[in-house]
């Protein structure tokens, strides 16, 4: 039997307590596949008297994150606190210190990346991550190692649990956004301040990381087009599913010709492919390659034990001195986003209600080459207006917004032009 | 930059040119991720004059297989040759000669469990076999690595895509087993001798592999309680659907308080279930742990490249020097088999088309403790009786076999009661 691996936890909140849990729940089947107990055996926290979910039995609590993290006693540190300064400079200390960190903090790897893998790299430790991306889900050991074998093309999917839950709401139940969103935090799915959630910069955070594993993009989220949930209305969900689509905060990463795509944002994806059927808090991503074609993992995007599994799955790795190296440096023939790319889009538009106005919308769309896939039109009830929903084919971006300009300004189009994106999944 | 990989193939079929083609085109990637060249050297085929759909270039092809396995030249061992008598002792020749080995062969690894991995503990080296279960879906290393957190309940999934492109065939489309099948042979998805796959023997294999790794439980095929598709007909299809169900060739493995219940069966799964949506040759298998909850992954099952891209995954592991250990001896406390279960059932049956029957057929169940929570009578066109399919409640599958019995020894039954079980899936 070789000695325990020692754990020093920095936080001690949900997941905190969840990983606690599943060590101690779960310790005759690690101690089986590792040959070595996992202890945790000291743990950092704000107020050290404020009572936990756990057993904390023989744990060392103090508030000196400092002391843990060059403690001689610990061999591991798990960063479960969250934010990103004094994240970093723990985790920094931590791998100077000749320890090995695991961390579910998505925002420190993907905004201080190049400080904690510099920290990894000079100190040869290993910086595991795998519950900073899609909570239970073991998305980066199967994009990192089960698809070592691929040149990665595609990575889609839903990596929000909060904005998935928000439009399953929206979809299934025809409520707005604010109520949806309402209910979200009621239920504890979403914070008090939303932004984070809402606005893209979570899936964001998350998307940076997977792109940076699939493509080796650098991780900067400042590449990523995100947009937010807070356009998206009902109505515009109602007309997505009598086209046959589901509207979804998707997030994706994709090969081009020209580049690196990289987008989060409210996207209309058919309704039988794989993410359309991701609902509520889970989350879902797809994975394209050249040798596997296209395979895709779902599961619990968050949670307390969901999150502690993939905690303790790196440290199961890290107990067998088995973590993979931090992640490669910059690939920078590929670190390429382009500025326009071809996609097909969902328009919707408020415009006169009499003859001709289809006529209008059809020529301006046709002088710029964009083609129609599918059209609706709607009576507005007691308003003068009608409602106009158009499915473009594939087209190139600029050439959308030019189109986009010239119809908001025909006198026959009232009201702002709602736009989305539309992508045919393969699968 | 480390040395070459250096990699010798048994066998140059399908997936062993898959994995030529693959480690040629993805070289730059894989040298980026491993650090060395993956490269293969030697091949033993049975005839090495034979044209192979991939560029041998450099390769040293011969029929001796015998010295392949002992050549110092080469590092790492790649079973692709099918069987298992003859690969069982290449196997283990290599690794007594110190070579670790990857293979796609799952009737090696479900029969051979104990020779192989024996020898792979004798000589300290690796037998990896990601490609053996599931083609391209990583559900090896998720299982072994990315749930190493939880105690693993249930593992339930579609692991034979041609039993699962039959029976897609016949829900969508109404076609009989026999045409359903005849036209999987055409396309390539089935054999000229399909019983390995429509017995449920390809399957079984698979669920015994997934078992071993799950629950410590020993590989062994004859504690699976196997059914192979022949009895299915459309008519249970219809019926299924009309009830909110498909019937799929399911394999499913849990962990109950009686011991390990292992089967792989025509069953019915609600139409809304994970599995449900796996259609035609894919695979997609469900994994339960106690901190995780539930996740799943669904993929390709098969196919050259996808194949390779688990044959290649595992080389990638093994130029790392990562390769895990054997499977873990088996856990006797969790090694049984339960000779009775609860589970719910699907019945049909022929009945005279006359008042009463009904009630013949409720006061039997109701005799047994067995309820109803549903029930169809139809008549059957151009003859004197009516079909009655009903689902049972949760029942001791004892219960249900005195039941079927005692059905068919009524008068008013005609003909055999067809059984299928019900599998209400978490997700």
């Amino acid at each position: 039997m070789m000695k325990p691996l020692r754990i020093g936890l920095l936080g001690l909140g949900t997941v905190g307590a969840g990983t606690v849990r599943v060590l101690a729940d779960n310790a005759p089947e690690l101690e089986q596949r590792t040959g070595r107990a996992l202890k945790v055996v000291r743990a950092a926290v704000r107020d050290p008297h404020k009572a936990r979910d756990c057993d904390l039995h023989g744990v060392q609590i103090d508030a000196d994150a400092d002391a843990l993290v060059r403690d001689p006693d610990v061999d591991v540190v798990v960063e479960l606190m969250g934010g990103t300064e004094r994240a970093r400079e723990l985790v920094c200390a931590a791998l100077a210190a000749g320890k090995p960190v695991v961390t579910a903090n998505k925002a420190l790897i993907a905004e201080c990346s190049d400080a904690v893998f510099a920290a990894a790299r000079a100190s040869g430790q290993a910086v595991a991550f795998e519950a900073a991306v899609a909570g239970g889900i073991p998305i980066i050991k199967v994009l990192r190692e089960g698809l070592a074998g691929n040149r990665i093309d595609e990575v889609a999917g839903i990596i929000n649990g909060t904005t998935n839950y928000i439009l399953t709401r929206m979809s299934q139940d025809g409520v707005e956004f604010a109520p949806a969103l309402a209910e979200a935090q009621a239920k504890g799915y979403a914070e008090a301040d939303p932004t984070f959630d809402v606005e893209g910069i979570d899936a964001a955070h998350k998307l940076a990381i997977l792109a940076a594993l699939a493509f080796g993009v650098p991780m900067r989220t400042d590449w990523i087009r995100t947009i937010g949930l807070t356009q998206v209305s009902s109505a515009d969900i109602r007309y997505a599913k009598e086209l046959g689509y589901r509207v979804k905060h998707l997030a994706i990463a994709r090969r081009g010709a020209a580049g690196i795509e990289l987008r989060v944002e409210p996207t209309l994806v058919p309704k039988n492919s794989f993410v359309a059927k991701i609902d509520g808090v889970m989350n879902g991503v797809m994975l394209s390659g050249n040798a596997v074609g296209s395979t895709g993992l779902h599961g619990p995007g968050a949670g307390a034990l969901a999150t502690a599994s993939s905690v303790v799955a790196d440290l199961v790795d890290i107990a067998l001195g088995r973590a993979l190296a931090t992640p490669l440096s910059a690939d920078s023939a590929s670190a390429v986003v382009p500025a326009e790319v071809e996609t097909a889009f969902y328009l919707r538009m408020q415009v006169a209600d009499r003859p001709g106005v289809m006529k209008e919308i059809s020529t301006v769309l046709a002088g710029l080459e964009i083609s129609i896939e599918a059209i609706v039109q709607r009576e507005v009830e007691a308003e003068q207006d009608a409602t106009v929903v158009l499915l473009t084919h594939s087209v190139r971006t600029g050439a959308l917004e030019r189109a986009v300009e010239a119809l908001q300004s025909l006198p026959v189009v009232h009201g702002p032009i709602v736009r989305m994106r539309v992508e045919h999944l393969e699968q």
